[in-house]
């Protein structure tokens, strides 16, 4: 029962057992939002609270409920400041993740065993600085001290991926791709929908006459995309709208709101339609794998908005989030011919999710729980869940959804001890031959996401 | 921890305790889709893949999540070549019930205790064709031999019932009943709703100049199905739409579907609410079990469909589904006058349901979680809720709602390991006194079914 | 495994430790349905049904399952008629928390071991009233016995207060606090909404010629509460119903209303809104505690409600209940101004909840899973899945939403034995150090109430 132990996560010895086969493979991590011209320039954290905190909103999110104040979190303060602030309220965040996830960081990436507290906020703070500073400890070399073998960073199609070319260029060891992430152009109910679609003209050199030229430009980045490695698309949707339409009846939408109209509601979900679609063809033809993250809520808190912008902490997901309605003529259309990846937010969409990728055959897939979701419970109640209507097997493998370079280690651990957990518990309930849970829990922690997503 | 040894799913003393008592009871099957011409016929079966597969679309769906073909599951091949298919992908399902189900079946059924792998494939092909032309090995006394005590079908109001009226002229031991099953005649939306009503009118030797005309036709049927010893009657609904209708109204719909019109959503939905009302009636005045399956998005897939048609892998829940506001005029309406049992698919609505249950007194009770809900987990998940909230003692048992003969031993045995585990596990905790667990898993194995159907 | 022994729901030895921590800090019931005049009177149950089932509609729900009739329940039959019908088919009530909770209060409060079924029901009936007639088992002693420091009824706001005053002024040990509860003046769908409406014209002296005189008369009101020493607001909501609306808006509406003219759904909808955000803004001038208990749909069982009533036991709650779209505008107008504290009923909306608490940063609070979610496997699920997204610190505490004297103390030992269970477990798996979890397990148990309430 020590913090963090060899048994973490662990409650049986078959569990044991299996994390051991898992424990050192290497990460394949299909999706996070790595900053690459950092890994690219490859410098040292300057201290704990740039490397753990600062672009962390998972973090400022349960500080703030402790009471700790924006200006210590987003604010102008010092790092150092903010980090004093972190360690007197870290206490009080026992029993969420994030007490674990740090303090896992701290230990196996940063060798430091003290507990984050009041008390220890000036040691580990100097103890981090000097850890930091080290050049194995430079940003590269900490993602290959984690083992990441592949990471897929989330990007833009008018991005210019120069710095995931640039790090492929030097042969850094680890593989950084990018990953084909369109919402700006599909999101036309933004209020800066239009200034984007202008970047976007600007990055292509033409302009959009209709919503064909839109697709093509789409189609052309989708082009470069592959030329720097890029394997899938992602979307991160709160309602997967996917309903088949035509490409007149999108131009004439598209038309209206490049005019600068207002679009009603059904407009809306027709364009978006038709645009998610149009990617899946792209990504057919590819033999890509499309993913959809589904049911996020976005920028529910007004003053996170307001003051400091989206991607904050004013994210939520809806149990009546519709799935199965919106979704199912893109599966449909798509059958046998496209490599799909649903993940999952809400831990209520799990029963209706995995039903559908049991539907659908080989290519539908589900991903591991998912953001507020992939904590140890939520990743547990799913995996023993979707194991009983989908096939375990098929599943797409950890992906870290992180936002910092110092948690993919950590992330993937605690995936990978969920995982040994819940398979070594059927084993031991006399479920599952002990030699099959073995190749199960060693393909999901690597063979299979590298297999599906061709990595 | 050996694989399906004698602590599979029990973890703990008591639970093995329990199960010792309750393991080796006759079996109560009030749902199943048995072929009942074959069972009359009791013929062994060819092969294994005619006893475990060929008629069992949930088994087919888990093989296409491997990349079995078609070819291979509906198709044209032999039953060799699709059998060593199978095995050749076996594997990798483990964690799914089907792994372990076909594996309990050839252990306790057919008496073989060889993993099915593909180095085993040809091997257990030649054991089980061996085992199954034995004599005790033919469909009644398989059926015997798994202590099934009384088994119910699924029936449509026009079946003749031959085959049920000759097992019991033939003093089969083990009791065939007929199960009232009216969705194709609710089912108005359908495209062949009104060759199904040519057909009803047929069988009944007149045409239906009203909707009351219909629901004499069905009274007729209802009696007969009475004769040939029905006490249930099944409904297969996506939503349960059960409002207050007057039969004026649903004439006006009936005259306009029977001239070929086409129907509103809304109009749809009277109909059937009116129709499950008037189905309600007969069973309340015979002292029938009205019993809903609720929530099966049919036909997801359009692939299957088209090609294979229904009821061959493409059926799904949907968390979306309106469960309260459709079904509360139909509970009002027979309020303490009708054995209803409601079943549920998504375990999204396990709470919902066993709320409404508890609400509406002793005769509305919660059936066993479902379908791709009856898996080891979805099983004990709902049996740990439903009990704080609703009466365990009031569930309805155990249904195999099985597809094919060899199951209905492995399907109550898995049923039975979890009812002990679970309840088990609460006496452990101090939640209940020992005497009273043994009554209450005596109960819900056998003695709770057989009082509640009348069997 | 003793029945209710020491032992009792915790499943690890951190947990037993932990429970011994907490086990007899006084309680802090910030939410129950207790009768306030009864207490003053302070007299002695009359018997054990009195105490134990007369006033508590949880208990005949559970009985009406196992088919005992209205009139032993609701009816005018003996108070030992009633007791020995309940102790005849109590047995069968084993898995249901009620079963825990009884033999709690009989074991805890009355000292009485033997176990209710039909052969003891006599000899408890005995011994109880023996028990009750004591002068330590007066209401008052026998809150002061479990240890209650204060309890928070519920109250409408037209009521006088008369008994909370007078035990104040009595200077009674046990602090009993009212709660303001204004759901009447809310409802303005419901036929007797006018006639409410006319009681608190009177209460106040005045006629209401606007809205605005309406939430004057709320605004009087709370003040007086305020007086008598309430800290604390309380809704109970199907949906929560809370968009921004203008005052002439809802004028318009109440105007009609007050009329007697029928209302539109969305006019319902505003005027509800409109009304508590009125009352939030007054908890938020005052310091106050919002609270909003989400999801109960009322009387669903018609014969219940025709027969004996509203709070009678046909009441669920429904999956499909909207809480993130209503709710948000609240939310967001109170960012950081007002202490919430959001109740959930139906476990499917746990998700939903502990997102939305997170977001809205340290003023918005998750309560413990309440009423029918309440039982041990409710709490446990809920607290496992909470920590995990939200900040169990952040928690409410545990309310009774008691409706009988006897049951305080069960309720919250029931809840704090689940709490040392959850924690303790955390700290054997590793996630929590040992002295964290044991601040945490006395926070929620008693220090973390008394702060949020201010009591």
């Amino acid at each position: 029962m020590e913090f963090l132990g060899p048994n973490y996560l662990i409650g049986n010895q078959t569990g044991l057992a299996l994390y051991e086969i898992i424990k050192d493979l290497p990460i394949i991590d299909a999706h996070n939002h790595a900053d690459v011209k950092a890994i690219w320039e490859n410098l040292n954290f300057a201290d704990i609270w740039q490397a753990e905190a600062a672009t962390d909103h998972y973090v400022w999110e349960c500080l703030r409920k402790r009471g700790v104040p924006e200006e210590l979190l987003t604010g102008n303060r010092s790092s150092e400041d903010k980090w004093l602030a972190f360690a007197q309220v870290f206490d009080e965040l026992a029993g969420n993740p994030t007490y674990e996830w740090i303090h896992l960081d701290l230990k196996r990436v940063l060798g430091i065993d003290e507990l984050i507290c009041a008390e220890n906020a000036k040691l580990i703070w100097d103890k981090a600085k000097a850890a930091l500073a080290r050049p194995e400890l430079r940003q590269q070399q900490m993602l290959q001290g984690m083992k990441v073998e592949v990471m897929c960073s989330t990007d833009d199609p008018i991005d210019s991926l120069e710095y995931h070319k640039k790090l492929a260029e030097a042969g850094c060891p680890v593989r950084v791709l990018p990953t084909f992430r369109p919402d700006k152009a599909m999101n036309i109910f933004k209020p800066d929908w239009k200034d984007y679609i202008t970047k976007f003209e600007a990055c292509v050199g033409s302009t959009f006459a209709s919503v064909g030229d839109l697709v093509a430009a789409l189609q052309d980045r989708h082009d470069y995309f592959a030329e720097c490695g890029c394997v899938a698309s992602d979307h991160g949707v709160e309602v997967p709208f996917a309903f088949d339409v035509e490409e007149e009846d999108a131009d004439e939408i598209f038309q209206k709101a490049y005019a600068g109209h207002e679009l009603e509601e059904d407009e809306i979900v027709l364009f978006m339609s038709f645009l998610l679609n149009e990617v899946a063809e792209m990504d057919a033809e590819k033999g890509w794998v499309f993913q959809l993250h589904i049911g996020a809520v976005r920028d529910v808190r007004d003053s996170l908005f307001d003051s400091i912008g989206a991607d904050t902490g004013g994210d939520i997901s809806d149990h009546m989030t519709e799935i199965v309605t919106p979704l199912r003529d893109l599966l449909n259309r798509f059958d046998d011919r496209l490599n799909v990846v649903l993940y999952n937010l809400n831990p209520i969409h799990t029963g209706t999710l995995a039903q559908l990728t049991r539907a659908f055959g080989a290519k539908v897939n589900l991903g591991l729980a998912w953001w507020l979701n992939d904590s140890p419970i939520g990743m547990k109640r799913q995996l023993e869940y979707v194991g009983s209507v989908d096939v375990l097997m098929n599943m797409a493998g950890m992906v870290s959804d992180s936002r910092k370079v110092p948690s993919y280690g950590s992330r993937h651990e605690m995936f990978r001890r969920v995982l040994a957990d819940v398979v070594g518990e059927m084993v031991e309930r006399g479920q599952m031959p002990l030699h099959l849970a073995e190749r199960l829990v060693r393909s999901l922690a690597y063979d299979r996401p590298k297999q599906l997503f061709g990595l």
